[in-house]
């Protein structure tokens, strides 16, 4: 499958440190000329970019997990592609793979950190979302560090993000009582109607954390025993009185406080809301723990054996919200940033041929 | 070995709840007529009162993982005695035994929660000091929560205090690098030279968080693995951002934080600390998990062998404040609060003839 290799390429920089919430102006589009692959490496036609949180983070100075994004650097991002022109030995031209192609229509790469996909076991857009990075954060996280059990409680934020969305379903193959938290009716309702939690709290409409806490209390009458978090701020401020004895807390993300910046982040305006957590954990013997799904890759067979057999006979649905075209990615971070995404926010870089629909 | 029986015991009973601090005006001594056992009880003539920070817990009204004391009532409180009167086939008089029996020149006893000791085995005050529940909290928390690894470095607040000075000797036997934080320069001192702290930070002589941690990152030149945390508050805040990828921090209490009140508590000042502390839990991805001892009761044994052994063999030394007289008790209390101690206080409530030392 020989195709024409356009004579350039276009890329999304960082532009400029976001201060507080992410503005276009942190980005800039850039044309550049095509590059080519030299001994060892091919080039990769993007077609799926992948939005996700974590990439907010990246934008900052400080210290996190991972090397941030120097200013001008193409931003940081999973894609899935085609491989278009290939000096390796094992990614030959026509092949599916995923990896950290970043912000861009194409990418070198020597092979580290790509995987190939098979078109016919999954659509290739999944590899970023339900049997990608998302699909097993939320299944490490719940399964080895939220150790759940049948007939307990759990509650997770962005229940009708790319990650909670897996959450809350596999909770329920699980057995427990699953309750969600996300932005807005619509939403809502799709976690209560299609991916079947239990209850699904409104966090726009309560006023503030107590009102939020109200109604998460209804809803989960004998407590809550796992806090699946990736938010953060009010949901977290709201669900920590109501955890039981022995309950766990797996920490994937704060999404609400992303924009606060790095962990050289100045003083947040009181109260103080340590204490309380801090000695929640204490009389209510909690377990915290954070985690980075990098750190679990040894779990990514497992994960992937059990989520696509759930895919393939219809136990697990999953959305995916599409922005058209690279020159969209900015725009479509900044709302995914802001609730504006059902499931798995994606970019449609290019032609995606496993689908036959056209960008 | 009959004992002539007074006719009235004296108890400490809790006759206000503290708003913040704890004063002596919370506190009402009360003479009262001997009790005289019942069919399957025995009588204890309390010898050594247990005070330890986690009582401050219960003299407030709001949930905690235990019941708190209504006013009125004995303050709570585990003390070891001698069996002087019995009507229980297991308990003799002339035993020594270590229970709950509270704030009292005597108690009643029905056996629950009483375990009889061996004064040739160790003195009988250690049986609520390094060879109790302090000295339990400390392996259990060390061992089956931090997961110490030789190598690493462990921090701890409270170094001399009860739980503390078992801590860092642990560590230090376990090949970590173990540095205390205490309040003064008598303490620091007498962690080092005679616990064998590898340092100790004085508290009292950081003006604030940041000047505490800059003295923590000297003594800490590998970061923190294992953050021991039984103070909360200011060496908290210090620790937090020391901590390495993968450290553990078991919660086993927050001393500083106590006079904040219960879970009921009100609005904490700002800033906020909760942001920061929840993305370093992330980011480095710890695991940060309270305990509450009496949760760990199958972990006893193998402690006790432990510990005892070292106790015997001169690998872990310990101090003992003692306060004389039960009537000291609310002051000796209040003093520990502010950290008047080192290490275990106790209460002499009357004389232990296993020391041949009068009270």
């Amino acid at each position: 499958m020989t195709q024409t290799i356009p004579a350039t390429m276009r890329r999304v920089a960082l532009a400029a440190r976001p201060k507080g919430a992410v503005t276009p102006d942190c980005f800039r589009i850039e044309e550049l000329p095509m590059p080519q692959p030299g001994p060892g490496q091919f080039l990769v036609r993007v077609i799926w970019l992948s939005l996700d949180p974590y990439m907010r983070g990246r934008m900052d100075e400080s210290k996190s997990y991972a090397k941030g994004v120097e200013i001008g650097e193409t931003m940081q991002g999973g894609a899935v592609g085609e491989v278009i022109a290939s000096n390796h030995p094992g990614f030959a031209v026509g092949e599916f793979v995923v990896g950290p192609f970043g912000w861009a229509t194409h990418a070198l790469s020597d092979g580290e950190g790509v995987r190939k996909l098979d078109p016919a076991r999954a659509p290739i857009s999944t590899a970023l979302g339900v049997l990608g990075m998302p699909g097993h954060t939320a299944w490490v996280g719940l399964n080895d560090i939220g150790q759940p059990r049948a007939g307990e409680t759990l509650v997770v934020g962005a229940a009708t993000g790319a990650v909670g969305q897996v959450v809350g379903q596999l909770a329920k193959a699980r057995g427990l009582r699953a309750v969600g938290v996300a932005g807005g009716p619509d939403k809502c309702r799709y976690a209560v109607e299609e991916l079947g939690f239990d209850a699904c709290i409104d966090h726009r409409a309560a006023p503030d954390a107590k009102a939020l806490r109200a109604q998460l209390a209804e809803a989960c009458p004998d407590g809550v025993d796992i806090y699946y978090e990736n938010v953060g701020g009010k949901t977290l401020e709201a669900v920590i009185p109501l955890m039981n004895v022995h309950g766990r807390i797996p920490v994937c993300g704060m999404i609400s406080w992303y924009d606060l910046g790095g962990l050289g982040m100045g003083e947040v305006p009181g109260p103080d809301r340590l204490p309380r957590v801090w000695r929640t954990i204490l009389v209510q013997r909690l377990k915290v723990q954070g985690f980075i799904i990098f750190d679990h890759n040894d779990r990514f067979a497992p994960f992937e054996e059990e989520v696509s057999a759930m895919i393939r006979d219809g136990r697990l649905k999953y959305r995916e919200t599409i922005a058209e075209g690279l020159d969209a990615a900015p725009e479509a971070f900044i709302a995914m940033l802001k609730g504006g995404n059902l499931g798995k926010q994606l970019v449609r870089v290019s032609d995606d041929p496993t689908r036959g629909v056209k960008a």
